[in-house]
């Protein structure tokens, strides 16, 4: 294992460490920074311009063609061209940065402030006491200081209550037109809310501030229903066919958001009562569970949801114990495998305001696709397994401490672990890179088969030749660390079992892409720019997705662009504004379902794509 | 006691009885008919015209004025002129009717069905179920059939259950675009509400049909609240005072109206669960109490409400037992002690059309009035106390079977009594009547005192001195009835303390419009029109109202019109059509509240009305 370089970037003040080599925009984007690079980071666009503040090195030919040689001085380079060899102070520009909140909330290219306007609003009022000559109704003169409102009889009481016991002032909280509370004092400034991505494998969650829209604090954790079955048809199949089913299964999932609010609150001293509003994107048996919706139906042809619509709701009704007042949105449903997570994926990479041909493929325990092609969206789903989650795999891992994230063979094998510790398991991108390099050397072969120790291409060397492993059974493994610090006892290692699952998973993905394409009458070669979303780890590496066949052949490196938990991005979103929320409502409305299993060629498209790629 | 002539009223389908020379005018407002009377009745305007179809007589000089000898011989008279002699079957123009849900319901002036717009509507859909080629989801489905709605998660379990179990079809209820309920079935007609006048001493409730806007029953009871208390001081005194109060009071009011509902349905099998909507309209203290809002503010300078819109609240949550989905809704509030039944009286006579300056005058154990004057709205209350509802009347009660509603002397008492029975009691317009009579004839001296048997006028008819009795220890009454059927064992009779309390409530109401009139900065004399309303019994005789005094001298007989229970029938406006509720709202908000308490020379006006008027 290598000793990683620390990066840091600016003003968003976050850190990463990398191995030696990788780009600043591959670097930026494990720090949460998506960097605009309508070329594909081929060096062309010049648009992924950053600044090194501390440990610049000489700019390339492409960056001196780019920049005066003013801007050379100051440290301004292409963050794609730029490779990290030293510890490294970045400053990235706002109109520098692509996708995720940014795209949406940036209210214009200056780098000025994002655009916050949530449903929250809390206001600190100071009211004039009622006289004989003045004596208007209580909600009346606080009407007089806020503006209009809707309330309930209980606070329309505490309202009285409150004014009468700390001379008429106080702070009032709305969502939208209707007082959720009424505190003591001025709280104004203690305003937040939380966003969840739903996912049927992983749950991952922030705590933002409602006023200034910073995130506070993330936390990522197992859906813990994945104790009734890791795919979404075992979780249905609990729900219709046992009573209280549906029951214990979304009151482990709300059990568990309920222990991530908690989770997300202490660093900052935030309590529940502080947090006035929660965003959910999940896919539809995710939304549908958390609601106590019944999924029974989505188990039975013809996959038809309950609802469709975005759903505001009482936080309290859903078991979420933040403010008692306050509501959670979830966000709409397209059909019975494309889900509230696809919208907020639309809306967080804007997929609409793309004019060349946009695909978005969110990797997830189910692969969700969607096509933007002159302002008509089609959307599909695939089902792409939980291997990269880290599920079905023998030691497979969320991208958390310990995980590995990237493999690079050289003569030997060398890994990226996040925290830049021992490796406890392999995450998505991890995956990704292994299998990739696998294929690339011979030691899989593009049936999926991992060689024995005795059928290995001679031209491999020997330090990798050393690590395919054989058991007594006959049973081939590809060893990854050593005993003792890995999964469990055994060392971490990629089984016969794990290719077969990944095979599974990518190629549902590619064939779900040809299929989509072929139903909207266009070809991959249409494709302007595909968009890769999902939380394998922090970042994929486009060629590592190509060559194992998660994209189907033909699409240029350049168009390929990573942009992370696009899920989770648009339930922040989602969050922060209304405008944000009606536009999410609005794409959901324009999209034209495809059902897959439905379409002809369907069977043998999916047997083609079990098969890896012959060649990249 | 005489016999009484019946009178039916087409197209409405109503029947009364009356004395022999009762004018249709008088005739169709015991009905719940308001007929169009510009001129006051004076026979001037000639808009009250109306057709006799059974039991015409010959015209009248004023008739032959107005109307063509065909129309003449077709029927058509005028209202005002008309005496009854015989029984009659009578048609009523759309275009003669006046006020009431008619002024605010009617479409146009055609005599077409009035505008019926409720918040509720049912509409019945079939649709296609779902297939492989058409996976909409079920509410989306029903999006499609009904238009956009938003609904609670209990109820989209309901809906896919229902439309699952039935064929893909079911009756939706919209309560604005809320969908509240999804029935199995076609349902659709079965759609009702009901509309309650919650007065300190009376309730009264409607329930209407709310496809056609029907009258389908009406039931009045006495507010059982009164054990706490005949005013709503000693209601604010209770409430503010013992800890279960509120609560007490709170619980034996909706107790009464979940009863009358009861009562309501009754009659046409109308179970709660299809009453979808209620309106309420109360006084300040009413409103609240009903809501659980501690009136204990109302009680203490400057008698501040907590609240001052209208609420639209869940029916469960006050305790009313109608559907499960619905809504009450109750009229905003304008002061402390100018509340939700003004606002509904405001909407019922659309004061705020009459170009002349207008006064509105609601007699209850409260007198609200509301002066309107080029568009300024003022509003004041008064305590009237609760004589004219019957309460602290010896033989006092409500106008139901068996009071007598109008009284008239000549050289002996004529009575009329509701239901053609023998009188139980008194009613507040056969209290005025008797009050009014007793003046005149000068059983009762201006200052109030009922003269004693040796007292009595020389020129008084010997019949009528023989009614006026002495108790052993001094005490006069005057009695109306023989003993026996009367009040209990006592005959029905009138008591000096029942003089003093009419005495003190036409006085509070009469020194109330003098101050209103006073701080509009106008006199009696520019009223343009004075609009009588309350549940005094069914008619009340302008005369006998001038004569006591409930109204300052100066204003001329044909400017005053009896408007019935305005309160009552705007909340039917309200419940019939949002565009009613939202004028209510706009008319409150429009209105200028007056405390005449605090006005110079309140003292002075108050002592001066305690006096009876010297002459009419």
């Amino acid at each position: 294992m290598e000793t990683q370089i620390r990066v840091t970037f600016h003003p968003q003040g976050r850190a990463v460490s990398v191995l030696r080599g990788t780009t600043i925009l591959e670097a930026a984007a494990r720090a949460g920074l998506v960097i605009e690079t309508p070329c594909g980071g081929a060096g062309t666009c010049g648009k992924c311009r950053i600044r090194i503040m501390q440990g610049c090195g000489v700019p390339t030919a492409t960056d001196e063609r780019v920049f005066s040689p003013a801007e050379l001085k100051d440290g301004w380079r292409l963050a794609c061209r730029t490779v990290i060899v030293r510890e490294m102070v970045i400053t990235v520009p706002q109109a520098s940065l692509f996708g995720d909140e940014h795209q949406i909330l940036a209210t214009s290219d200056s780098g000025a402030a994002p655009e916050i306007l949530p449903g929250i609003r809390k206001i600190y009022v100071t009211l004039a006491p009622p006289t004989l000559t003045d004596d208007a109704p209580d909600l009346l003169r606080l009407e007089q200081a806020i503006g209009p409102f809707k309330a309930t009889l209980r606070l329309i009481r505490h309202v009285s209550a409150t004014l009468r016991a700390n001379g008429f002032a106080g702070t009032a909280v709305l969502d939208d037109h209707t007082l959720i509370d009424f505190e003591a004092g001025d709280t104004h400034a203690r305003c937040f809310g939380v966003a969840f991505d739903i996912g049927t494998t992983t749950l991952v969650g922030t705590l933002l501030n409602l006023c200034t829209g910073e995130k506070l604090a993330t936390v990522s954790r197992m859906n813990p229903q994945v104790s009734f079955g890791d795919d979404v048809l075992s979780r249905i199949h609990q729900a219709a066919s046992c009573g209280s089913g549906l029951d214990e299964m979304r009151l482990a999932l709300t059990n568990e958001v309920a222990a991530m609010i908690d989770a997300l609150g202490a660093g900052a001293a935030i309590s529940r009562e502080n947090i006035y509003a929660a965003a959910f994107a999940g896919n539809t048996t995710m939304e549908h569970i958390l609601c106590g919706l019944n999924p029974a139906q989505l188990g039975e042809t013809p996959f038809v949801p309950m609802h469709a619509r975005g759903l505001l709701v009482p936080a309290g009704e859903l078991g979420i114990p933040i403010h008692h007042g306050a509501r959670a949105y979830l966000f709409p449903i397209i059909g019975g495998f494309v889900g509230g997570d696809t919208v907020a994926g639309m809306l967080a990479t804007r997929i609409d305001r793309h004019e060349e041909t946009a695909l978005l493929v969110d990797i997830g325990t189910n692969g969700e696709l969607v096509l933007s092609h002159h302002g008509v969206f089609y959307a599909a789903s695939t089902a792409a397994g939980p291997a990269f989650e880290g599920a079905r795999i023998a030691c497979g891992m969320r991208g958390t401490h310990g995980a590995i994230e990237k493999v690079v063979f050289d003569d030997d094998v060398r890994l990226e672990v996040i925290g830049n510790v021992a490796p406890t398991g392999l995450c998505g991108s991890g995956l990704i890179d292994l299998i990739a390099e696998l294929l690339a050397c011979g030691i899989i072969t593009p049936e999926g088969q991992m060689l024995a120790p005795d059928e290995l291409p001679a031209s491999l060397p020997p330090a990798l030749a050393r690590r395919v492993e054989s058991d007594e059974d006959g049973t081939v493994r590809f060893v990854l660390s050593e005993a003792g610090a890995g999964c469990g006892s055994s060392p971490v290692a990629l089984t016969q079992r794990d290719v077969r699952e990944v095979q599974l998973g990518s190629g549902a993905v590619r064939a779900g892409i040809i299929l989509l394409m072929r139903q909207a009458g266009l070809d991959v070669s249409d494709l302007g720019i595909v968009l890769i979303a999902g939380g394998f780890g922090n970042f994929i590496r486009r060629s590592s997705a190509q060559r194992i066949g998660l994209l189907p052949g033909g699409i240029a490196h350049t168009r390929i662009r990573y942009v992370g938990n696009v899920s989770l991005a648009g339930a922040q979103a989602a969050l922060l504004s209304g405008d944000a929320r009606r536009l999410g409502e609005d794409l959901a409305r324009r999209i034209t379902h495809v059902e897959l299993s439905t379409m002809e060629g369907f069977q043998d498209v999916f047997a083609d794509a079990m098969v890896f790629p012959r060649s990249y």
